[in-house]
């Protein structure tokens, strides 16, 4: 709660400083996103703070939700999560009793990851407070261009190997990774 | 450049883990505005690393390039960082050489910030690596879509209070601060 009214107090600031020109930054996508980012995020983390979750590691409970059984390399390439990051998130998901490692049946070497039944309430309980954050999100922006948003950040977040994918034509969202 | 390296990898593997299903993931866009936050930030981490500076401390430069003189509670405002981390970052340039406080002439207990001459030709020089990885972000999402991503980012990079000033009709970025 603590984050939000800080959060609050630095936008009324910035609000109340109009003698200060960022409009070289302003222009810049670069810029923009990491302001748009922090600005979602600490919506995020304050809803979060109630189950004591973090961003990553809703990603982490949601991948396993629709996937079970995948192995710790899978998520973590799918994620886009380095291994170290990856072995100390599912080591506190294990912890939490959220998650659990059984030895993978076809490579005994590698680990497949499972919700238990507390994280499959979790997920359900984290899944209600994103919808209503999203939902905040298109309010924000307007329902007609959450799918050319969704999009755009696909086509930056794909990096330079979506350059000759690209087709300027299309307007779906697409898909990664499934 | 290592990172980059890594960067790269992370992304083929991702490529290459077609049977993860991140969908649930994907159609969010706090999920996705994160994803491409980072995508991006690699790219201008690996740039900047050249010149030994962080995107933040671009940010820094960059507003006293456009706006001399200002106090530091007026550019922390400005670009909605908390004073402490202020301070560290102008201690960071300061030991570089890149910007100084000289006291500010209203309030003697204020500090007002100025680029050195480094600091100038280091801004000009960042400018350009800048402007080379915006026409990289431009070529992906596609030269007509640029001014409708920075509106959407825009909006919520302002978070609740844009709800009650948002109108669906206007398509024009918004000025932030200036």
């Amino acid at each position: 709660m603590r984050g939000g009214t800080r959060a609050r107090r630095r936008r009324h600031a910035a609000a109340r400083a109009p003698d200060v020109d960022i409009g070289a930054l302003t222009c810049l996508i670069g810029y923009m996103l990491r302001r748009a980012q922090i600005a979602v995020f600490q919506d995020v983390f304050r809803a979060f703070a109630e189950v004591g979750i973090r961003p990553a590691q809703f990603s982490v409970l949601s991948v396993l939700a629709h996937n079970p059984g995948r192995t710790q390399s899978q998520v973590a390439a799918a994620l886009g999560i380095k291994r170290t990051n990856f072995v100390a998130l599912i080591d506190s998901l294990e912890r939490r009793g959220l998650a659990e490692r059984r030895p993978a049946p076809r490579d005994r070497r590698s680990h497949a990851l499972y919700l238990t039944d507390a994280g499959k309430t979790t997920v359900r309980r984290l899944n209600r407070m994103v919808d209503k954050l999203e939902a905040g999100m298109i309010r924000r922006i307007g329902r007609d261009r959450r799918a050319v948003l969704l999009e755009l950040l696909s086509r930056l977040a794909e990096g330079e190997s979506s350059v000759t994918k690209q087709s300027p034509a299309r307007h779906a969202p697409r898909k990664r990774g499934s």
